[in-house]
């Protein structure tokens, strides 16, 4: 037991940049590897992808109507309605089987190839067919009017995602039209957590008087799981340096991440740092951020690269270390190279909240729908509170600039789902 | 071919209200299954789940410090301190091997179990032990102070999340405190997702000129699996009202629901409600839908109660459709409880948008960050184009209400990212 005697904090953005001046990119030992296109979606692109082949390969319509010549409809009006003749339709996903001649019309829905002749389509609304084989057009196109030409959307060898590239649902229906069945992916980045706590016993096994199940370990690997890591739980460290360092040595050969969270452990504090400094240069990275919960978290880079950190024993600490520290470090490893902005939930505060002193605080709150107002209700009672621990749907943040917040105040929500 | 002729579109407010109350909660088919803790993360607890045990299940400290009788530190102040005898400390995870008399100190840390006599805990801080066997304390603390009891958390039988509870990686840490290593939840939702077309061929066939490879399939089916749905992508419809009834009844027999999306196919939009209605009552739902894009949506349900979903072709639509409509559907299928608002992220808008004409109009945007700014770029550009169609990252929403939205002013995005 020591008197909280870190050495000077690190503001929450100095610890940020210092992680992506550690860890800019995707983990060194990710490898590329080919994923079924199905299976793609959240993965992240690990090559540039071009196009094998133009697309949509031949020249199509946008609409539903006619394929003229655009000559043929010049000066056509309500009015004045040029005349053409039909001479049939396309068939979808066929080489049509006639070609047009002047003052000739075929009909071709959205998305049909345009027969040999024919430079425009006009829109179905704009016509009218009193015979069959006639044709009146009330509007005139231009050339390559309602056409996509064959390499207008793509043309074959062009870069369409770059590397880095988060595969959204949209990505991977692009990468379908391109042709593609598999995807060059990074393969999943691999964390372990620890935890540790002479009194912790791993979930499942049934804790004895004055012994409790662990609560960190399982809740961030839920996290990492979430954000699509392989997360290995590896259960309680004995509490010992020279135990943990053999652990966390190992656990780093399989792995990019190694998250050690600490129970309540005598020292456990001082000895992450000593662990993480004998995992070879450059070390330990910071040690105390200005930030509550999380203070005690500890950060480091291992000589092969990989992050280690350890994080405060609190359960609510965590949660929230994952959330507004650990995340975008996750992100970055896997090698997505463009973040996205946080999206929050705008919500009334209904309670006034203090201000933090000279930190960034989170305060934990819960979601309520009124009517059409969404309220913020901050979680109260004793902090060590299992049943609180869940309630929590996102997190407030009182930075140093806003000193505290009143009740009936907007506030923007973090939502700690992942 | 056939004009534009919808029956009546429902609001984006009736189609949801339609879907609520033929939808109101988990998929009929679904099972309870157990799965193992860490794999809990994201899924749907399908029973109320109490505790096994009292937790922490003895007294427990909840700071760094000296368990004492708080009777003994009445008065204590800096000038006059309560001076007790120091009487060893408790081990972590153990039992004290120690119990307290009127005038003796414990040593204790956070989470440690209270030696019988003691009934409170002086904060570390708070002390001072200038000799090994005197401890001085310096302010008073009262009756289980610092102290949560055995049952205090969460008491034997307790109901700690109730049947619906979406698992967060706190609730699986929650979870494992309480001593759960397998959990209850909901068997996965199933889907089927269907394309048509005839000019449409599946992901990794090489389409022939007036063919082009299935976009909105692989959109869905990477959509769905986003959002923790077992999707089977059952590539492309033939033409014909059978057949499709035919799949589409086969698709139903393994899934919860089935979404069919349109190619170019001349009719399909008919043949989807006949479908539906083929399945059995109630049948057609809603057919067309006042929102821009997506117009055409068909939904129905089946006598199975399966859910059925005819979307349109263009392939801007199945995503939008999916994002402002499905999503919510699957999340209540899937049998979750409770549902959070949708966060969003603040944006300066970059361009004027025109105002909607009697519906739900949906612009696609891209993020961009500008120093301090983040800014929302509307995607122009022909509609059909690929290549814009990855590019959006999400919906600015226009309603009737709002007439248009001028450049510069502050808009919330809807992410599209699942």
């Amino acid at each position: 037991m020591s008197k909280d005697l870190f050495g000077e904090l690190k503001s929450l953005d100095e610890a940020r940049s210092l992680l992506e001046a550690h860890f800019p990119g995707a983990a060194p030992s990710l490898e590329v590897e080919g994923v079924p296109l199905l299976k793609a979606g959240g993965r992240v692109l690990a090559q540039d992808v071009s196009a094998p082949r133009d697309v949509p390969g031949f020249r199509r319509s946008t609409v539903d109507g006619y394929a003229v010549r655009a000559g043929d409809t010049a000066g056509a009006s309500e009015g004045l309605p040029a005349y053409l003749k039909r001479v049939g339709s396309v068939a979808m996903g066929e080489v049509p089987n006639l070609s047009l001649s002047a003052g000739e019309a075929a009909g071709v829905a959205t998305g049909g190839m345009l027969p040999e002749g024919a430079d425009a389509v006009v829109m179905f609304e704009y016509t009218d067919s009193p015979l069959s084989d006639e044709l009146e057009v009330v509007r005139p196109v231009t050339q390559e009017e309602n056409v996509i030409g064959a390499d207008e959307d793509v043309a074959r060898g062009q870069i369409v995602f770059t590397s880095g590239t988060y595969l959204r649902p949209s990505h991977v229906g692009v990468l379908s039209a391109m042709g593609f069945s598999e995807v060059p992916v990074w393969s999943r980045l691999r964390a372990v957590v620890f935890s540790s706590g002479d009194e912790v016993v791993p979930p499942g096994e049934i804790p004895l008087p004055g012994q409790i199940a662990d609560m960190n370990g399982p809740t961030l690997t839920a996290s990492l799981s979430g954000d699509g890591v392989e997360v290995q739980y590896a259960g309680i460290l004995p509490d010992s340096a020279e135990a943990i360092t053999a652990a966390t040595r190992e656990g780093l050969g399989a792995a990019d991440l190694a998250l050690i969270s600490g129970g309540s452990s005598v020292g456990l504090r001082d000895v992450t740092g000593k662990v993480i400094d004998s995992l070879g240069p450059p070390g330990v990275l910071f040690h105390g951020v200005a930030m509550s919960p999380g203070k005690p978290t500890i950060a480091g880079k291992s000589v092969g690269s990989g992050a280690v950190f350890g994080l405060p024993g609190h359960p609510v600490s965590a949660q929230v270390v994952y959330t507004v520290l650990l995340r975008d470090l996750v992100h970055r490893l896997q090698g997505r190279g463009r973040v996205l902005p946080r999206p929050v939930v705008g919500a009334i505060l209904v309670r006034s909240l203090a201000g933090p002193s000279g930190r960034t605080e989170y305060v934990r709150v819960r979601l309520k729908t009124e009517g059409q107002r969404i309220l913020a209700e901050p979680i109260l009672g004793k902090s060590g509170l299992l049943s609180t621990l869940a309630l929590a749907d996102g997190l407030v943040e009182l930075t140093d600039a806003r000193r505290g917040m009143d009740a009936g105040q907007r506030v923007e929500v973090i939502l700690l789902d992942n």
